[in-house]
């Protein structure tokens, strides 16, 4: 199914599929939804072998037009049900399924919709993993499943919450489950129920595969001109979930005048008004739950490309001028009341640019940028410095050779008539010939501190003067519960990333950079590590630990941890993702997630344990991490043996 | 530490190791505990480092004589904890830990011992778990606990169940599991408690590594004679672990006009006075909790060696006899009614034989021993014909040839004047030139069915009479949740079994062999798949499928399922493995284990859903398992991944 193949119809009773097909697709859809077997539907005698009946025509789906059989989605016959309490009946399903799933991967259908019913379905779910771990794959399997099981939902007076352990969320967690690995075959087709429900069952489903929605006829009412809409909160829904790429489907008989063809202008309507992307979603299309290894810009050198995405970022630099500005204003306020600025009213420049008096100070204010990687943060401190009317020195340090040729050719064309002068080599050897009043730098990695922000600052931090100011002056790492079912698949089958040893848990034992979409975060973040700068304490650890207890309130299961930071650069001026705070269309920073070698189900209402330690030694550091309720994990990448931050730079 | 190091005695305060290692051995102890570290005790002054005390002697334990390196458990300081909830302390314990834990492995001591005094051990897990990764091992870690927490238990108005979520056993269970695969490095010493504990937590620490049972002087009470003795309830407790090869520990001040030396010869009078061990007990020695890929006679030809063990068996040849025997009377009996049999008085053989006037069947009775082996049971159906004084026709069928030529010679050897006929081939593909009254065959394994037996006799079952008889009858699987946590870890670092495939969870998808004996079964065993011979249907498949619920009573850890068989030879005659139904001293078979990838714990009063199915196709037959309940797990072995047992026979 490609991504253009946006709207599906279901053929209730197919009397020749290219005919229906013809329709769909004259009527504006791109595929459409149909019985595999047609004969299988009225074969529930239990004495009657249906065997024979496969051979007469027009029984099951056949085509031999590749354009019809790539639009067509093999509805499994719905008598189906291999978790019948009769065992002659789970027989006969048992045989009848694998016939369908035969014949729909002889055809080669793209896909194949299973609809589930009810909770247990353990023998279906070990069929399929059979099925699917057996064939050369040409299709993926569709679950289908109602959001919520309506039967069930209307029972609980007029509340909006399902039965906990009956809902059709339950029943998927189960299955999905049992399905071990080979849950990457499988997606999900969640109809929209009778009435829209709220917010919390949206989010569950959330972190769920899901390849399509249902709408069935039923769910629309017919506006004054007799055609079919949606209300608003179906909208709501259906353009949340549109973030995620799905495809939208129709089910039911044509319930007004203007027939299937109004439903579908009306869906298409739909897709073309969908929320329009922020600039943060702009900026981060298609790399959505993709699993990235965090950067190492100590151990690695970055390429040009890297800093060249930095540096669009419309937030990042602004906020470190801002930052850097109020910096050199506080320094200058400083050394007006230790007398050591000469105002000087007859300068012309600064009757020119306006504002205050030019200031001439004893000494210049010293910047030095720490890691400028190709300069950026150079332009902002000078920018700064020119607000202030005030002239600073610059030292530009970087260890990176080919930042620093870059960095070198930009000394005379960008600041050629700059006070300003580039040291070559590691912030915590390289030798400067004075201290600093400002350090800028920005070694943050999306958990704050893992790219090791804090050891490259402490050994710098001797050229800064003892009143000098760190921009930035502090981060905290934030974390929350990450309930990802896609995610976790992914990062259970993923070749051990780049940085990780070969060890048996490493994929599950590495923390991820992830622009995360396909999740749900089942606690709210809370604070993790802090790192200020300068250090009060020089000789303090840096190695950390920390215990967090979340409320979890509702139903769910934990597939790992999703990290944040939030930064302080100087006073009010912030940088951060943290959800509640995130700074508005910055996108240079995805969360990370830490995955757990094995999933937790956990119950509403539980307290959720997680112990998170930062270690080192004098080559690398690292994370290792824990849950000790509701239930206990092993310690995960105890002594960093799957995966570390290395501290040798290249 | 081994094997003849039996009785180990603490010294409370070292003076000089040398001399009171040779005190100790001169009363009769065979090795020691002693502090690493004497100084550290008084140096928990927060800000006094005690780092420079390490240089001068005696703060640490130190000798040369490599004989009393060996005997000498070291002893971590006492005051040292690394989940205080001072951080400041917790830095400072981490340190003394680590000094003392490589001063231990610098001088090679065999063991340390580190006592847990609650639940929280976190920060310790993490440690240690990080310490024992790290070095080349010299020595194992001992954990001391109590085995109930004494101030605890006391409150719980003198009933004998201790708090539940923090019972010593729960904090070993936490800290066990944190300390992930490193646990193999791992043993516990157990404190006896003041007054005897009830066989439910003796069974529940019955599962985990134990090194050693430390009993303090103050438990033992004085006899009449002035000497120190315990009370039989301790001396079954200690019974029942001496089971598993652990180590006595007396700590304490001597409380009797004897001394020590009084407490040594008790214990050694308890080890000598030990239960003594049953015949299963003798032919399983050493190989307790040992993992064994079960066997597959069908797919393997046997060794003579393991027919040979076989063979030694005192209850199934027995048993085989009984039943063959009951079998041939109740087919003379069925012959009688039918007018088949002629009676002789004349023939001398039946006088001296005595019992019933000799028969003369118009037909004789025709015995198939199909899987004949080295031939023990053609021995038992010729002796049970004899005993029925009935002559017999015998056919043997074997598949293995080297069994074939050992059974060819047995033919002129020892039924040189028996009407016996040997048959080489697979009994599903060989010709036979009549059909059979009695089958004999005995293809069992641990799980019943896992030799195959039912599709082995099932090709043959053409050649038995209608009303044929096939011994065995019937036989039943039984399965049970299993707790152990050596068995699981010795499961996960497993190298995959010789018939596992090679894929990622080969070693947790497998079926072990195992003499079962450091485990606990948390719930009664229930049946799981049945076979009847001959089958009523021969078209009926061998598939099955069983969802069993057990009811947990206890909290505990699920690390797998025990599996066990019941069979029924002929009747009243049964062949039994059942925890409840032991055939006597019968040693022919172990239980057979179900791992499960990801242990599952449990608390007390929950139930506990475990599905198997037992599948096939034309090559292999094999399990497939998973749970639903509390926890869902993946499909084990989906396909027989992992694990198959092959159809095709050598
Ligand atoms: C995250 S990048 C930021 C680059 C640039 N300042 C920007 O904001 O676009 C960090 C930079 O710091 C450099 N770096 C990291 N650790 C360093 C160290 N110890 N000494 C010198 N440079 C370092 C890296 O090579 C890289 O260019
Ligand atoms: C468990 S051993 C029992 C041997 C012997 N009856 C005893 O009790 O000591 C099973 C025997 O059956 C043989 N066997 C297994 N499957 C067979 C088959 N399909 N046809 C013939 N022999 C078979 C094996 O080679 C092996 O000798």
């Amino acid at each position: 199914m490609n991504m253009k193949s946006l709207l599906g119809v279901d053929i209730q009773s197919v009397k020749n599929i290219e005919e229906d097909h013809r329709w769909a697709i004259s009527l504006g859809f791109s595929f459409v939804f149909a019985n595999i077997y047609t004969s299988h539907e009225r074969n529930t005698d239990e004495n009657d072998d249906s065997r024979t009946d496969k051979l007469s025509a027009p029984n099951f789906l056949q085509t031999n037009d590749s354009s019809i059989i790539n639009g067509v989605v093999g509805k499994i016959s719905s008598w189906i049900d291999l978790d019948n309490e009769l065992e002659s009946f789970r027989k006969k399903s048992e045989k009848a399924l694998l016939e369908e799933l035969e014949w729909a991967s002889f055809q080669g259908f793209p896909a194949v919709l299973i609809r589930l019913k009810k909770k247990n379905n353990t023998n279906l779910a070990r069929v399929l993993t059979t099925f699917m771990s057996n064939d050369y794959l040409t299709f993926r399997i569709w679950i289908g499943l109602p959001m919520i099981d309506e039967t069930e939902y209307s029972c609980v007076n007029g509340n909006n919450i399902p039965q906990k352990d009956n809902s059709p969320i339950s029943w998927w967690r189960q299955f999905s489950i049992l399905l071990g690995d080979s849950i990457s075959n499988f997606m999900l087709m969640l109809a929209l129920p009778k009435s829209p429900v709220d917010q919390n069952i949206i989010n569950h489903w959330y972190s769920e595969p899901i390849a399509a929605l249902e709408t069935r006829t039923d769910i629309y009412f017919t506006n004054k001109k007799g055609f079919p809409v949606l209300s608003v909160e179906y909208q709501d829904i259906i353009n949340r979930f549109l973030k995620m790429k799905i495809q939208l489907v129709l089910t039911g008989d044509a319930k007004n005048l203007h027939g299937h063809l109004a439903y579908r202008q009306y869906l298409s309507w739909i897709w073309t008004n969908k929320c329009p992307m922020t600039v943060y979603e702009k900026h981060s299309k298609d790399m959505e739950d993709y699993l990235q290894d965090p950067l190492q810009p100590l151990a690695d050198h970055l390429p040009s490309s890297t800093y060249s995405i930095f540096e669009l970022d419309p937030y990042k630099y602004a906020a470190y001028e801002k930052a850097t500005f109020q910096a050199i204003n506080d320094l200058i306020e400083k050394r007006k009341q230790d007398g050591e600025v000469n105002i000087n009213n007859t300068k012309s420049f600064a009757s020119i640019v306006g504002g205050s008096p030019n200031l001439t100070l004893k000494e210049k204010i010293t910047i030095m940028v720490l890691g400028a990687g190709r300069g950026p943060l150079v332009d902002s401190a000078f920018k700064a410095a020119d607000s202030a009317n005030c002239e600073v020195k610059m030292y530009i340090v970087e260890k990176n050779p080919n930042a620093v040729s870059y960095l070198t050719r930009r000394i005379t064309s960008d600041w050629n008539n700059r006070d300003v002068e580039l040291f070559a080599g590691d912030m915590r050897e390289v030798l400067l010939p004075t201290r600093a009043d400002i350090f800028v730098s920005e070694l943050l990695g999306s958990f704050g501190d893992n790219e090791l922000s804090p050891e490259c600052l402490d050994g710098a931090q001797h050229f800064l003067k003892p009143d000098g100011i760190s921009i930035p002056q502090s981060y905290t790492s934030y974390i929350a519960p990450l309930q990802s079912t896609k995610l976790f698949s992914y990062m259970s089958t993923q070749r051990p990333p780049r940085y990780s040893k070969k060890t048996k848990y490493a994929s599950l034992e590495t923390p991820y950079v992830v622009r995360l979409l396909n999740c749900h975060l089942l606690a709210p973040v809370q604070s993790v590590f802090t790192f200020e700068h300068p250090k009060p304490d020089i000789n303090a650890s840096n190695d950390r630990y920390r215990e967090l207890v979340f409320k979890v309130k509702e139903d769910g299961v934990i597939h790992g941890f999703a990290g944040f930071f939030h930064c302080i650069l100087y006073k009010n001026v912030t940088m951060s993702i943290h959800p509640d705070m995130h700074s508005p269309d910055m996108f240079s920073w995805f969360p990370i997630v830490f995955p757990i070698i094995k999933p937790i189900q956990i119950k509403a209402d539980s307290e959720l344990s997680f112990h998170i330690w930062r270690v080192g030694n004098s080559k690398a550091v690292w994370y290792e991490w824990a849950c000790t309720n509701p239930e206990v994990t092993s310690i995960h990448n105890p002594n960093g043996r799957s995966y570390s931050m290395s501290l040798l730079s290249k």
